[in-house]
């Protein structure tokens, strides 16, 4: 019996967070032990720990939903790994292909580090169905932030939305899926336009090879001007919220919204004639399924995209780590083992 | 130089539609002149008339948008008809495949009946390329309803749709897309849910063959206990407003939202979750272009689709046409030359 | 441990086809144990017994790969089905959705019946996974001939070629797949045209509802006079062969060719102006994913629609079914247990 | 009345080719003259000179179909033009969107340089739909090379193909389409494979990014090797002919053949096992419709891509420029005006 240090709370409320020592369960029929490297965090974690979003967690409860890790053990009929390899996990469990899971009725939010068990755990017990093979180029730290962050602008923009050359990209803000959004679209050869309230993150942008550069208050107008008045094929809508009106605006007659977050409200609200008029896409983007992770994993080693690590933290400092999410990092917090 | 009796108005308000004579003009190069049998109402035909809806009318202004007619001549240059062709006329000239014209900043809402001048006249002189051929299976009042409400209920379910056998399809209402929607659907093998607030309505519903029938109240709850839990892979929102938030309810997971119309108020809501969660597609659809016009009236023809007409009026009973409309009718309301 | 009686095969040859009595594995891991209730047959059923079709073959070897049963005991794991449930089994264990397995050096065809053990056996212990849930509407002869023929057809006309009320779809022959192919175009409303060799088969088509018969000499000179020149938006190339270059003539500009089958040879050609000039879709059928057998079980219950079945055998007549094979069935041949 | 020089055909054969003086007719509606300051060469080009390729040429016949010019005037109704613009012809007059022009009777092609006249003329009179606003960033004689190989393999691997970061693509050869269809692949973050018989083209073709250079003898062997037996994507079959059955042997389960020319032979053929098991795509590229080329044209701005010409001619060169096409260019052909 294998024990590991792992980070869980006991019950909701993120001040009760700390190490804790496991029992890591004997891989199962179709499961395999991993050995966690690196996780990164998303603002969700946050908010499970703090209020549980609805989910069924049960304590005490590891957070976190994206690392990257190496095969330590695999039981029987595991055939897709070996132990030595080097895996990332997939943030919902089970979406292989196509559609998410559940009905209208129960929409799925099952996800590592949710109804499922995190991976702020030095080793992990889960299914081999539920980890890709980790990209080539990438270190454990730079690995760990695809599952969420990087397959959600993935799913926006290539699987959904068949972004190509020419086509013009707007992004809002500078988080880990704004930049991975725009290193993707780069990679496809789009123009790019990002918004931001920070001149400073703006100029960190356009590091990045950004030419166009937007300061939030007044973005749409400001897109519409250098367009032409043509506005935005690709508009990722990261706030939702009230602010979905101003996607709206900013959107190209025929072009795709692709609504990501709910930090602007859990009520989206915008003018229909835009709606109507512009006959545009507008897609919630639930991450997405394994498949298309490993396409992306593909594409990053084709193209050498380096995911934007704002900083590193040792696997001790996961309480700084996360309040350094409060506030706004440029591009990804990674916690490495 | 011909004259024809037209219906216009010579300023804002209904009140003042009445029968003005009018010089017809002959067809330059590419246009033709068509002697109009028959033309199909749609309620924005009324908002234009009595409130301009924003759009730079020219007096005394001819409303109606939709018409089916013969070729009377032909300029130089057209290639596409010849006199005696039986014709339909396109909802927005000019848009002949894919995105709508215009562009962010000034989406397009160049009509017939709008922007351009409407059909309520015996002749129209037109660009050829403003027509299409009309089906070979209607009569003149039949073929009218295609280009606006027909080719919407088209655009959404099969041009953007992709609607097959199997399909759940939820449609609001018995007006003239809604029943279209049902018909087409129908047609593609799907099953169908429909809803209004008239028992009576639902009644005739069921005679084009609907087994599914929803109260308006409640019709979430209804649509979800018949399918269990499963929802509509593609609702067609025809009213908007703050009745999006059940279209969101209601649709699949991955299935599409058609945003149709703006009876239920100029700003569309809903909840960030469901959008997120069970990433449909919603799309506002603006009726739609020609190469999909020509591909609905072939259908029309291989199906055996005949449109559901409330009620056809004579040319001079125009004005108890328009009141019919505000009563709600059953699919489409005609007027015949 | 469990007993059933199976035909089955000690070497390649099919002299050889008898009843043996086997043992029946319990359910392992998510595996479970169906009790057969008819299986339909497939000319490679036949091929895979005289040559072993160049695959690794366990003997005794059970032939066939399509079945309909009842779910008799599922092992731990297992959440899809319970004991009782009606199922059918999918042609190739595995594909879930998307592409195929394998890849283009060794590309798939692991199906039942052939790498896999096949299920002309009273029991089968298979993973639950390798199963979907039977339509409704159904009997289990009906049903059995979904898996492979029936699934052919649909992602041939509606998850790869998207068909569309309209549409001008050209079946050849009067076989299993034909015929699905005929009544899904018909259920999608499209306009069909057939070809056969007999006359008599192309009758037995009329009364499916198809107006347009064509005979299979100069059926490519009937096509283009009956559309005026249009030719076909989707043809079903059932031979391949040299009669590929049949199907690139009628083929409409823009247009989708599936490729089928192989009768017509190892070998197909054609010329390449015409695929340079009409630019239309060639694709090969390799039958499909589970999802896409789930769709279609849905749309056969939606719909209606019932399987053609030229003769059902008892399970002791196994010998006259596939000698029936040789002759050219009108659809499917079905033994029922 | 405005004379033009032009080079020109009195009847068939290539050594009739010479310079003559012709009259420019005056714009009329919906036309414009344009000056042309440089065309491309395609081998096509060579092939309607020497034997027509049956199509019905008026001489003296003007050869070649692309250039690149200023507009000089315009007739009454045009709008998408003005004097001084900078323009580009389209390969097919009046295939404005979707799917090409022409039934399976009688399949299109009228392009410029055959049915319609050519563009070896300093001035020319053409509708103005027949052109496309020119690249801001390319000069004339790059920007002639955009309207046929250019959107060729913009076509191939984008309209059509929505080829992704990551994805792995297969070049045959070193020409014109080979050369852009690398720089689109390039452009898109693919991973790109390119073949040809001499080892000088292939390190030339290294300067272009590309990494894996395959000897055109066993390049299947190569390409599978190289990429574990996944094979490649999408396949640009430049050849056609016999070589397509190595196409189907390259390409991927599940991936896409664009079959471009017929170098190969007018018949293709290949394996009908490869075609069904892989189910790949196989489609024949008709060069494309002018709202691809103007999607082409943004992209071309947006990733700064630069056409490779292997040698600029001047006008008076132009038997020089065609005998250097028979040759093997790396890339294009041009000539200045």
């Amino acid at each position: 019996m294998k024990t590991a240090r792992q980070w869980s709370i006991a019950g909701l409320g993120p001040q009760d967070l700390r190490i804790r020592e496991a029992e890591i369960a004997a891989p199962g029929v179709g499961e395999m032990v991993v050995r966690t490297e690196a996780v990164s965090l998303n603002f969700r974690d946050k908010l499970v720990m703090e209020n549980g979003m609805g989910l069924p967690l049960a304590f005490p409860f590891v957070p976190v939903s994206d690392m990257a890790g190496v095969v330590e053990a695999v039981g029987t009929g595991v055939t897709r790994f070996k132990p030595g390899d080097r895996v990332i996990s997939t943030f919902m469990p089970g979406r292989l292909d196509g559609n998410g899971l559940g009905n209208a009725r129960n929409p799925p939010y099952r996800t590592l580090g949710g109804a499922h068990p995190g991976v702020l755990s030095e080793y992990v017990t889960f299914p081999a169905d539920w980890f890709v093979a980790a990209p080539k180029t990438l270190d454990a730290g730079e690995a760990s932030t695809l599952p969420c962050a990087g397959l959600t602008a993935w799913m926006a923009l290539i699987e959904s939305g068949h972004l190509k050359a020419g086509d013009k990209v707007l992004v809002q803000g500078t988080g880990g899926v704004a930049l991975f959004a725009v290193q993707i679209a780069r990679a496809h050869g789009a123009e790019i336009f990002v918004t931001s309230s920070s001149a400073e993150k703006l100029e960190r942008v356009r590091g990045l090879g950004v030419k166009h550069l937007l300061a939030r208050d007044g973005w749409v107008d400001g897109l519409l001007d250098l367009t032409d008045g043509y506005g935005a094929d690709h508009v990722l809508d990261i706030a939702g919220g009230s602010g979905f009106a101003q996607s709206l605006k900013a959107v190209a007659v025929g072009g795709r919204i692709s609504l990501i977050g709910v930090f602007g409200g859990l009520e989206i609200s915008g003018s229909a004639p835009d709606l109507l008029l512009k006959a545009p896409i507008v897609q919630g983007i639930s991450v997405g399924h394994r498949r298309a992770l490993e396409d992306f994993v593909l594409a990053v080693d084709v193209v050498g995209l380096k995911p934007v690590i704002d900083r590193r933290y040792r696997f001790e400092e996961a309480a700084e780590a996360f309040a350094h999410l409060d506030r706004g990092p440029f591009g990804k917090i990674v916690i490495e083992f």
